[in-house]
């Protein structure tokens, strides 16, 4: 097992009604800065209700972050909370609205230009020198609501870039199952497939020594698998949707990854792939993942059949097991309603693995993946693969 | 699913070498109450590295803290901490010995006779009226380098009371698995047998909808039976004693508890085996749970049948899974060393159960466990049933 650090101040509250508790939770006196996106929360009552829950506090609004948050919509929030002079964030959102809020706790006191806390990717660790935040989770799915990082799109280069460090924790993160019920099922499709590749990007690397951090890894994956087909038909079963919101959020608060290797090329060939076309975040996972399992086959393969035993109870030989468990993967993935294929969703989609390359050699990556040995040949391989 | 608030800020440092960060965790001219319990630490080198490492702090010692650590040995502590103006308190040893700082830490500015904290149960939940502490483990069993709460027994009248509250966490814990190296085999068992009973106790209770709280639990177990019996013959061996020590930590830090009902009548009776005749913590554990299920079949036939099939692969009507799943739990318990009979450990025990079950109606409790069904009547039961 690896040496590790594990931190996570974030007092999570779940479960029904607990909006009201955000009067206490945010400290007296708070000037609040309340971020949003697109207005989904003026339709499903969560607006109505933080308003009433934050009654006693001066309030500034700013709606409109975006899927994939933009840098350029951000730095609005930023010179808004700076002329204010906001000293609480609270972010009422999925995922993009939360990694936004991250980007403004951070940029509002910052010194020097705020675009180079994503270019040369500051760490924030001193929490004196951020805004604190709170959030209202709507839509689970990326697990922003219990951990410090965040990614934000620079749309001027279509770039898709971190941030983090131990400073940009959520204070507190109100997460509510019931949220889910006014949400499109795609969006929940969505959210059930970004967790469960969360996970694998966590676990689909070697055998190490982390047993442990693989059986809790291997728990969420099958919850996942145990509600998500079920909870985008009935989300307003309890339940399920409990279920689903709990796995989002351990699928990425950190805990599994702790002293263990992780992948995430994945993720990073997949943010291409919304930045080019704008797929949805999780499609492009779904895309990607299984053709980088077949690509980095004799890397993960020995992985892949602890996973397909463990998961799918799958017997045979060490390779077959590992490949019937991509199949089995495809398989989930279909169910949950995900293409797998870049071409059942783009038409024009022959140049991408070229232009993704020549995206990562620009950006002087030379190789991805958990033992640095995706080399952008493998890439051009995955995405090929892809199409 | 239950409503929950997870929150738990302690920094966990997980790993070898991990010891000399203890410059940088304690803050700049923090005047040190270091307790440790019965000196073992100076044979494992751990003192010295301690030592070394807080070379630049003012530091007082305070030695001797006794397994099940006594509160009229803690007193003697607070009285230090306040002559001395102690601002931060370093804890080096296992649970008693982090449970004592615990103690000491919200004693030393109490308002009020210190006894209270134990007899009225009082909660703090401010950090400003606690003295922040860190640890250094050195036996994995109790999680308490990673949760706020602590057990302290009254030695005047044979009573061990709890305290805790969310100012109780450790800033920081620092879990060195090459610890275990020079515990003796039947600390290491105990340990094993703590942490497992810990998840039990979490687990058996009735279904519910926590399904993600139940896999990680059962993905502990599955850790602690792969690893338990290995690692007290090779404790040098690194995957066996890291994964040891990460489950006991998870095992109890609050992670698998939330949103789900849980017991603790196994630790409330095993408890004051541990007062009366001096039996190991652990060892109680295994001498009541098994017990403990059997009386309460009824009410956990259906847990202790989905344990069975899940942690054993047990397959059978659901009386008889859950049968054999409490035999395998005894067998497991064996090859750990534990005794399961009360016998084992004790001569004259002929009058414990009248004993125990008036101690309980003094207290004014009537009924223990997820439903609170289990009666006096039944804790009579469960206790002749463990002669």
């Amino acid at each position: 097992m690896n040496n590790f650090e594990f931190y996570n101040p974030t007092n999570l509250i779940f479960g029904t009604g607990q909006i009201q508790k955000l009067a206490v939770l945010i400290p007296k006196n708070s000037k609040i800065l309340l971020v949003y996106g697109g207005g989904s929360i003026f339709n499903n009552g969560i607006y109505s209700k933080v308003k009433e829950a934050l009654n006693d506090f001066e309030i500034i609004e700013f709606g409109g972050i975006e899927p994939n948050p933009n840098f350029e919509t951000l730095i609005k929030a930023v010179a808004i909370t700076q002329e204010e002079k906001i000293n609480f964030i609270l972010a009422v959102g999925g995922g993009s609205v939360i990694d936004g809020a991250k980007f403004i706790s951070a940029a509002a006191h910052f010194e020097g230009n705020p675009i180079e806390i994503l270019q040369k990717r500051i760490l924030f660790k001193d929490v004196s020198k951020v805004i604190p935040f709170g959030t209202v989770l709507t839509l689970p799915a990326t697990g922003s609501e219990m951990n410090s990082g965040a990614v934000v799109t620079i749309a001027a280069t279509q770039e898709k870039l971190t941030l983090g460090g131990s400073a940009l924790f959520p204070k507190f993160s109100i997460c509510d199952p019931t949220v889910i019920a006014s949400l499109p099922k795609r969006q929940l499709q969505n959210g059930v497939i970004d967790a469960y590749v969360h996970v694998l990007e966590q676990y689909l690397t070697y055998p190490h020594e982390g047993y442990l951090q693989d059986r809790i890894a291997e728990g969420i994956l099958e919850t996942l698998i145990q509600v998500g087909p079920s909870v985008v038909e009935k989300p307003k079963d309890y339940a399920l949707a409990s279920n689903f919101m709990w796995s989002c959020t351990m699928a990425l608060n950190g805990l599994i990854q702790k002293g263990v290797p992780s992948d995430w090329a994945t993720h990073m060939i997949g943010h291409e792939l919304t930045a080019l076309f704008g797929i949805d975040h999780a499609r492009t996972l779904a895309i990607i993942g299984p053709n980088l399992y077949r690509v980095m086959f004799e890397t993960k393969k020995q992985k892949l059949a602890q996973y397909g035993k463990r998961i799918f109870n799958l017997s045979g030989s060490e390779d077959e097991i590992a490949n019937d468990a991509i199949n089995k993967t495809i398989a989930f993935f279909k169910i949950m309603g995900m293409p797998t294929q870049l071409s059942e969703c783009e038409k024009n989609f022959d140049k991408t693995a070229d232009f993704i390359v020549n995206r990562f050699a620009e950006r002087g990556w030379t190789a991805l993946g958990e033992k640095q040995n995706i080399t952008l040949e493998k890439v051009k391989s995955i995405v090929e693969m892809s199409y």
